[in-house]
């Protein structure tokens, strides 16, 4: 049984979702599969949550919320894709491309790019002047060649690079941290935040984007598919960045607790005690590191 | 030598570009390729214009025709890979995917729509609420399911259908019209058109988007590569829709002065005498024109 928040959010991407009243077929089907089987929505969650800490009406809240989550599903339907990482599952089915070809699949993922540019345009447009530069700062800087586009492109070039554990490091960094980065600074901007509290929540974003992207290398590494529920065990096939590879499965999980401590450290600056304004982000912590940790038990080697 | 505006967009196209210090390789050779080589810059030509009429102010202007340019650009790009059109050259160069891989191309695009979206937000963040609200749904509109995206889906699932030449109308409407639209609508805004000039404004790119395709489509049946710098002939090979297939080269002829009559006698009513605010688009229709027929009786059969 899903819990409410799920639930507010899953009808909420369906409801958002791009309408092609008399459309092509296999692109409404694409964009039906893309909006109707939510994953952990943990950006959606952490925005949503960062959202009505900072007095957004929940109307707003929600769709930053489906927002983020459309870029990063849209993400994910062009990282599948047989030229990227050619995954063959995703969410427990057959991905968008193998139902319904590649094109569709592109065209489906820029739907949503699209659609969640309205979204936030649309929520961000009765704010101050300063803030709606701030928000078209923000999604220039996360989305593009310094965050997720740049990101994926290091990362497909990764197999020619020295593949190191820094390289590693700064691609996690650009795909991971920008979509975490994206669903707490967006809502913050409403708080205008002082300077060095934006560099706390900054870092904290990259201790997240870290800590996730690890977990998923040591899932890829530890997992079968049949328990993912999508295409595991690829990194090494393909030559991808894979920090749990690269320095193996014990350092790899030392290093994510050392992460896990530093995004704690953050924390306890910005939110002392779990209590003030940021309090929310103590919350989201608690609540990721535990399904992460599941994860991960679950899979354990 | 190519005139003031035209210098004035390409080095614009230039400077606006997406940039990542210390980034990927290939994405940036991809981005240069994309904005270092400009077509015709019907759109971006439109737009400056249009904006210039309507007082915006230079730099504005010059904003928002670079975006709609690269939104241009960046669907020219994913059109071209293997899973859409599968062309060879565009603007005299082997395309994008080729020199760099599909998934750099793709990338590259997403850029592109990154940045405009960029542009256009920033364009508009001082503009009263009632335009930015205005230039977030013509945004949705133009470039989602039922513009751009949605035409380039039903493109492609044209052979399947019935290849009924109504069926070609919706999809030169949708992709053709798409941007016309944007171009004249976006700045437009500012003049706050009355639903008649609206309804006037529409109709009017609505005929120059099915002219535009319908040289296309004859440019396609009668044109070889090497005059075109773009791959042609490959609409009646991979049963893509062209008018001037479906109908003969003489009726479309015949269709394509009956649009250009349209778009004349719409002119007509915006700008009487070629006069009022409305003037810019009586040029814009003069320099197109021009543009067209001499494609077209270079191509003559």
């Amino acid at each position: 049984m899903p819990d409410p928040t799920s639930q507010l959010l899953t009808e909420a991407l369906r409801v958002h979702s791009p309408t092609l009243p008399d459309g092509e077929a296999a692109l409404g089907a694409a964009l039906a599969q893309l909006t109707g089987r939510p994953g952990k929505l943990l950006r959606a969650r952490l925005l949503l949550g960062a959202a009505r800490s900072f007095g957004w009406d929940e109307g707003a809240a929600v769709k930053l919320a489906v927002a983020v989550e459309y870029f990063h599903v849209a993400s994910l339907a062009l990282d599948d894709l047989p030229c990227m990482d050619d995954a063959l599952e995703r969410r427990g089915q057959p991905c968008v491309h193998r139902q319904h070809g590649d094109a569709t699949a592109i065209l489906a993922a820029l739907a949503l790019i699209n659609r969640a540019y309205f979204l936030v345009n649309t929520t961000f447009a009765d704010r101050p002047l300063p803030l709606r530069h701030a928000a078209a700062a923000c999604l220039d800087r996360c989305l593009g060649p310094v965050g997720l586009v740049g990101g994926q492109a290091r990362d497909l070039a990764f197999a020619r690079s020295a593949r190191s554990a820094r390289e590693i490091g700064r691609i996690a960094l650009a795909k991971s941290a920008a979509l975490f980065g994206l669903a707490v600074m967006l809502p913050a901007l409403a708080g205008e935040p002082q300077p060095e509290e934006s560099r706390l929540l900054r870092a904290l974003c990259m201790y997240w984007g870290l800590v996730f992207q690890l977990v998923d290398d040591l899932r890829d590494v530890l997992s079968s598919s049949t328990v993912e529920g999508k295409t595991t065990g690829r990194d090494r096939a393909l030559g991808r960045p894979n920090l749990a590879l690269a320095l193996g499965v014990a350092p790899a999980r030392a290093r994510l607790a050392r992460l896990e401590g530093l995004a704690q450290q953050t924390l306890a600056r910005l939110a002392p005690g779990g209590q003030g304004r940021w309090s929310c982000l103590a919350a989201f912590q608690v609540e990721v590191l535990a399904v992460l940790s599941t994860d991960l038990s679950r899979n354990a080697a």
